[in-house]
């Protein structure tokens, strides 16, 4: 993308023989934006970020794979921003200029020097199309990097979006923090470029569970600079801005549905949807309950058609809903209409094909409103329990 | 227990050579009273016994196991309700005296017949030390019946409380509800024996979580005879009062942790305890916070001592905390001071040796103000997954 580039090297933190260390760079000051974890526990480089963003320009994003850095107190902190003037220095920028982020083992510190030796290196191998690099050295028990990008054309320009994705669990303990860094040569002033990525987030990265845990190093880094030369969007409002918004979020769903299909352990997609709720919380709360529901999770990889599961986890959400307009779809096949079940054997042949399927649809239509969500999970298989339960051995 | 008397019998309605119909019975009118799900989708007969309490004495309960009789619509409500007449018919006593619940599989309709043609066998089967049958008749995915009983003076006189229980997931779908039924010889009040009852089911059946679901038919019955001919217990303030209610917690206590015991797939028993957070509420959503945390549910089947995943599960839940005044213990081991982990080899040892145990407690201090609270869960093991993802293969 034109006015960045991209490149990983291996600095041994943690890792043997793989690339562990990555670094986006902008040409010149980029307008810079994030969205980060709500749990209380907020790593150290996220801390930073926040810090760092006060002045909403950034020339770099550096990443580390193997160590969170979080849980480690003031001297985390430090070390934290030591990584970033180390980064600006080797860069030529401020050291607000650079944000980081890190994944992996909470608890132990940071260990600078493998990190500081390989910053040269960092810097020698970027290039304008190395952001695949990037995607696999962000990997942790990820399976499969994760890209995605889009053009789209703006006050007679064509633009692009393009980002890098991790995250295969929810949460970062022992490596599994959710991190999304996307750039843009689209010309875009900080605060709406804040204002579209806290939108875009809460419409894909906030919509996907994959165990209902959060991580201490969550983040989602945006940097805009503005090489494609549209008029810059100054307001939220204007069709090209929310066009762009459009775009973004586009990239940004894309990110966030691979991260589901990688999620730690999963056999298949599901789309949790919740119709015709009383209002927006209510849907979202019904979705996550049915998205979230160990049981409901389990049958799905069990391919067993459980509709009972179904309704009994959004009938424990306190949601407002009735039993007897309540109605439930496993794709097109109705399952239970108004509060009764359909038992019949044609239903049940038909949901099970559904259920034999990689990637499966489910509608719970509460007839209570018109408020709509979908939430987006996984199925809970044995290689979940075995790989969250031999993380450290 | 005087007064009271318990049968069982093999009905076939769903299983085949095993008893799956239960009776209680009260010598005379008991005073009777019920703590239900809180569920949306209610199975027809909790709705019945919410009628039938409006007269707060009981004569019988008489439970069904294999059908839950949930999500079956007005024709589910019809037939709970002739249950209850026909034991009524066979007991001699008015169907408002019946009380009854269900457990099995939600959606098809009960088969009366069966069950009609059993109660006479139930009722020539009534003694007075048929307890056991019954704990073993109201069995699904459970593998151990759940017997418990207390005797305590009150008053100059000798009185019992005496209960069963069934639940091993915490969900009906397929077969997991938990269903706890009690007699006591006490004299008590209906309001009074409601009272202790919610406050014993507060503080021990909503302590416990398997997988954070709830079932369309969870219940506690009650039914107080007055054989032990006590001075009535007619508020819940007097002295006597406090210790009836004190000695009904210990057996539903006792009850709900065999049923963690009992968890599906469950290979240890874990005390959650959130201490010292700013109020109840707090301490409460913290700790079920950690103890519904799948991934902190792995480590403990894994024999992980992650404290960073208790962490986390406590900072995603909302509840006010600040890191630099947050410990926590694996049993006497602090593995995280003030924010910080201790990360040096013998604490390592030491809680690894912990997380060996069959029995582990963890205790979470915030350091905020006096509440504490203690939940009781089990670890997620395979076998977790393969009993509700085969369930109906």
């Amino acid at each position: 993308m034109p006015g960045f580039q991209a490149a990983a090297a291996a600095c041994g933190m943690r890792y043997r023989n793989r690339a562990d260390l990555a670094l986006i760079t902008a040409e010149s000051p980029a307008a810079a934006a994030g969205v980060f974890t709500t749990n209380r526990f907020t790593a150290a480089p996220v801390e930073i970020c926040r810090r760092h963003l006060r002045h909403p320009y950034g020339r770099g994003i550096l990443i580390n794979a193997g160590i969170a850095n979080a849980c480690t107190g003031e001297e985390g902190l430090r070390l934290a921003g030591r990584t970033a003037t180390e980064a600006a220095q080797v860069l030529g920028a401020q050291a607000d200029e650079i944000l980081v982020a890190s994944t992996g083992v909470i608890g132990p510190q940071l260990r600078m020097e493998p990190l500081v030796q390989a910053l040269p290196e960092l810097r020698q191998n970027l290039r304008a199309d190395g952001w695949a690099d990037v995607a696999q050295a962000i990997m942790t028990t990820d399976t499969v990097p994760k890209m995605a990008a889009v053009k789209v054309e703006i006050c007679g320009k064509m633009i692009t979006i393009g980002g890098v994705a991790k995250g295969s669990g929810m949460i970062a303990p022992n490596m599994a923090t959710m991190l999304g860094f996307v750039c843009t040569d689209a010309a875009v002033r900080p605060s709406v470029l804040g204002h579209w990525l806290q939108a875009g987030c809460r419409d894909s990265f906030n919509c996907i569970t994959i165990d209902g845990d959060t991580s201490t190093n969550d983040c989602v880094l945006i940097m805009a600079g503005g090489h494609a030369q549209n008029e810059l969007l100054d307001t939220p409002d204007s069709e090209p801005s929310q066009r762009f918004g459009a775009a973004l979020l586009a990239v940004l769903l894309d990110l966030a549905k691979q991260i589901v299909c990688d999620g730690e352990g999963a056999t298949k997609f599901i789309t949790v949807r919740v119709a015709a709720a009383a209002d927006q919380a209510s849907a979202r709360a019904a979705a996550f309950s049915i998205a979230n529901s160990p049981l409901v999770k389990t049958a799905f990889f069990g391919e067993d058609a459980n509709w009972g599961r179904v309704v009994a986890a959004a009938g424990r959400s306190g949601v407002r809903l009735l039993p007897e307009k309540t109605t439930l779809f496993f794709d097109d096949v109705c399952v239970f209409k108004f509060g009764v079940p359909l038992l019949d054997l044609e239903t049940e042949r038909r949901a099970a094909q559904v259920f034999k399927q990689k990637e499966i649809h489910i509608c719970l239509d509460l007839g209570m409103g018109d408020a709509d969500f979908a939430a987006y999970t996984c199925d809970l298989s044995y290689d979940y329990v075995k790989i969250n339960a031999s993380y450290r051995s």
